[in-house]
């Protein structure tokens, strides 16, 4: 029999985790995770300390959609509850995110005591995650802890969706046991179906007139945007993305054209889009969101969509291949193209900015922002009219852009914004935020002065919920005017700025773009009837949705 | 056939919650409940919007707390998922909050689509919210829709426990049916158990050398501090209050002794508890935090335990008494003591306050408040040292003290202050927090200043996670220090103070009493090994724990 000592299940977590490429772990410390603190302290994971649990959860998000995974230690109810909404954004937009909670120790919970925290039967907390996760375990029993913790990686990984793993504060020293892990069956494609799919997109491809590529957001959950970059090299075929999956192919490629929304496009890509004879989707959900409110024309007639597991060609379907398989062979089977690069029209290189009088706006705003990205910029956009605004954006390289663009939960962008920052050191986070939304988790930017971040963030100020507005005016879009660019007056180091026309604007960027030490925040004040064009054509949608429910 | 129109679901359901005593509702719009605020601000009843959901649903437990029934309306998913720690709180802590969600209307679910909020299928968040409240119910069928709305109202104030009601936005325009309700079916006691059990206490408190009343969370949360003002009134007895029923006696009377707590207790109340040869247990719930960590000595062959629906005396039991029923029985058959009233130590009505260059401590800090809290004041405390600080303050009349004792969830204090200054009018709130809970939630202060209320915030900054430090130091119990006294500058009007001296903090508490115009914030700096007695003592308590799960 072997001495050799196992490790704990606190330390294999850890160091799964670690192989997994979780270098950080956010969260709130409680005396049910402190164990689990404690050791996490003393391993290579670093804890970064959050204000809240939902803005760790959000953190955990946008550092998980950087590197693949991300992850969080929360203490038991309080801690982990204030984090559903964030997990269930999480879940709702494929990201891989680690929820750890501590709990009330196994021999704690046998006599079925009213501990604090305490909110009901112990299997309460589970159940509530169960819905909003891929795998949740509990690690109640060291024989099968560290299998079950492979587990629970390997979904996250998988299926790109939040687990869930509650960890007893008595086990976390308690020794595991080694299991062999269950052989993970990776999903293999149907040899027959995928030579099928790909003859039949050949010679529809070569038939094809004007055929092009819509992209969508499961090409960067899975790690595909080098495999579609590579696809566009050979083809030269023109892309457009949805709105989730922007910047999943760097906007600024020549073949690419913008954002494809339905309604809410710009006419130039809806026209280019609507009236293709081939379009190839390629990890594209048709969601709500991506069809511009269901207002999107695509005949299906015309289109190849391969999802995540099958590929559909017009009104038959071809089960059982894997996107990738998919994209992969298809990339092998064209050979390089001698077809044009079909330019897209570009921002100008330079815009006449400021016209100093000017009152900002929020089309000369993004104009503005346009020309100031830069290469080691990552955009992480919060929800409302930023967000409708943000399609005129564009962002240069992969992965760049940041958004809770499905589930549309306000909040999401400041937290994020840190996991991103901690997940790429060598990015500076653009933060794009409207006033409503910034009431909700902006105070986290403590966490970005605390530990040096630099981001900027740009508060569209625009005196309420303007989306809401927009649908039905009422005084409960109203909200207190705060002075954001005084938050530096609460924590610091922190610079802020005022802006209210084009001048103002102007130097306070300069200024921000120029201040590497410390996050800055630019106050910009809009008129309350300012708003995106695209923003425009979904209220008029939800309006007239909401007159006609009524 | 009557050609009446009825009410509308939406109509009926505000009009049901006026009558429940419901004038205001908290929350944030969004549109899938749009629909329903625009008939809130149409109806008498009055919307207060909140900065984040979480804070709405504090608001709602604080004004239930304040009068007997609270509530607030969200969106679906990014709304009512926010709250879901708040509801469990209010679920732990027993305060009937009701929580109204939009969602997707029927006909736009029918399809199964991708609509933003949406994070799984349209029944999990129903599911979720099943955990933590006692009725939950979804208006999709108008026939049945009004008595729905009955049985949740009835619900919470019959359990004092939240309900969650689900209303689809096509629906809130539907004319409802008004089918006859079920009947509720009161509790009544069983009669013959009442007056035997009346009849053995009644035996056991003549002979009894030294018995006394132990009063409970469940007294307040069933409305019955006048019956046991009554009853004390009748017979004399000196009483003691669990943590989580303070104040549900006037701390003032000269009855009142002080809070039980077990060895978190002071010396002198614990002596003549655990010393007592009867203990009168009223409404007490036998949590970890009311028995101070189990550290409670109660011999239970003297002890009369009347709970919500049982009278225990020694090792036996008389099911089905009525909490109510037993206390309103006891206090007709005592005749009119003439026991001497047992005077408690009071405070000293005037300190030596300030020694103006000493140092402020949390002691001499709790000594201060004392004696400026007045008739017209409810404190409103969140969990750490404040809380077990709070031990010693001593308020003046019932339900006078709000805090989320044993649930402790931090970041309940400000919006819960919120709730129960709109609820009573009459009041101002003195809200005692840490530091690390006014990170939380601490800038819903800005609604305070927003509808011109005036709350005394005293923030008792020790730089960091004490209560945490206590049990187990580690870098992550460090936080970015703010400077609270500057949250003006953020948004206002907002009076602020720093105060680091007795001689400061006498300052700034006169200005802030004086100051009735603007909510007030006390930023005072406690030494960071500052801490009450009582948390020493559950610290060392939980210390030893750890290290035994470890």
């Amino acid at each position: 029999m072997s001495t050799a000592k196992f490790d704990t299940i606190g330390q294999y977590l850890l160091k799964r985790l670690y192989q997994a490429g979780v270098k950080d772990i956010f969260g709130v410390p409680g005396d049910y995770v402190l164990g689990f603190y404690d050791l996490m302290i003393k391993s290579q994971v670093r804890h970064i300390g959050t204000t809240r649990e939902d803005s760790a959860a959000f953190a955990a998000d946008g550092y998980a959609r950087c590197v693949g995974m991300g992850a969080l230690a929360v203490t038991y109810g309080v801690g982990a509850l204030n984090t559903v909404n964030a997990i269930a954004g999480a879940y709702a937009e494929s990201s891989p995110v680690v929820l750890i909670s501590g709990a009330p120790g196994v021999s704690e919970q046998k006599d079925d005591p009213l501990i604090h925290h305490r909110f009901g039967p112990f299997t309460f907390q589970r159940e509530i995650f169960e819905r909003i996760s891929c795998a949740s375990v509990v690690l109640n029993d060291p024989v099968i802890a560290f299998r079950q913790i492979d587990h629970a990686i390997e979904a996250a990984r998988r299926f790109c969706k939040p687990v869930y793993i509650e960890l007893p504060r008595d086990l976390v020293m308690a020794e595991g046991y080694p299991m062999p892990t269950e052989t993970v069956e990776k999903f293999t494609s149907d040899e027959a179906a995928l030579s099928e799919a790909i003859a039949e997109t050949m010679t529809l491809l070569s038939k094809a007139v004007s055929p092009m590529i819509v992209a969508g957001v499961e090409l960067h959950r899975r790690g595909l945007q080098g495999a579609l970059a590579d696809f566009v090299e050979r083809t030269c075929l023109p892309v457009v993305a949805t709105l989730t999956g922007k910047s999943v192919m760097s906007e600024r490629h020549p073949a690419y054209l913008g954002i494809y929304e339905g309604a809410m496009s710009s006419e130039a890509v809806r026209d280019r889009v609507e009236k293709s004879d081939l379009l190839l989707m390629l990890g594209v959900t048709l969601n709500e969101i991506d069809t511009g409110i269901y207002t999107a024309k695509l005949n299906s007639h015309s289109t190849i969509r391969a999802a995540l597991n099958e590929v559909v060609i017009s009104a038959h379907r071809y089960p059982g291949i894997a996107l990738e398989d998919f994209l992969g062979a298809l990339a092998s089977s064209v050979s390089l193209s001698s077809r044009e690069v079909v330019s897209s029209p570009k921002p100008p290189e330079s815009i006449a900015f400021p016209e100093p009088d000017r009152p900002i706006t929020t089309a000369r705003l993004v104009e503005r922002l346009n020309s100031a990205l830069s290469n080691d910029m990552i955009v992480v956009c919060d929800v409302g009219d930023c967000l409708f605004a943000a399609i005129d954006l564009r962002v240069h390289e992969q992965s760049e852009f940041l958004a809770s663009a499905f589930y549309t939960t306000m909040g999401f962008a400041v937290p994020a914004a840190l996991g991103a920052q901690i997940a790429r050191p060598d990015r500076r986070a653009l933060i794009l935020v409207g006033d409503g939304a910034f009431q909700m988790t902006g105070t986290e930017l403590s966490t970005h002065a605390r530990l040096g971040l630099n981001p900027i963030v740009v508060v569209f100020n625009n005196g309420g919920y303007s989306t809401e507005r927009c649908i039905l005016e009422g005084p409960f879009n109203d909200i207190n005017p705060w002075r954001f660019d005084r938050l530096g007056e609460l924590f610091g180091p922190l610079a802020g700025y005022e802006a209210a026309t084009e001048a103002e604007f102007e130097e306070a960027l300069l200024n921000a773009l120029d201040n590497h030490g410390m996050p800055s925040i630019i106050n910009v004040h809009l008129a309350a009837d300012d708003s995106s064009e695209a923003m425009k054509r979904l209220a008029e949608h939800l309006q007239s949705k909401i007159k006609r429910d009524a």
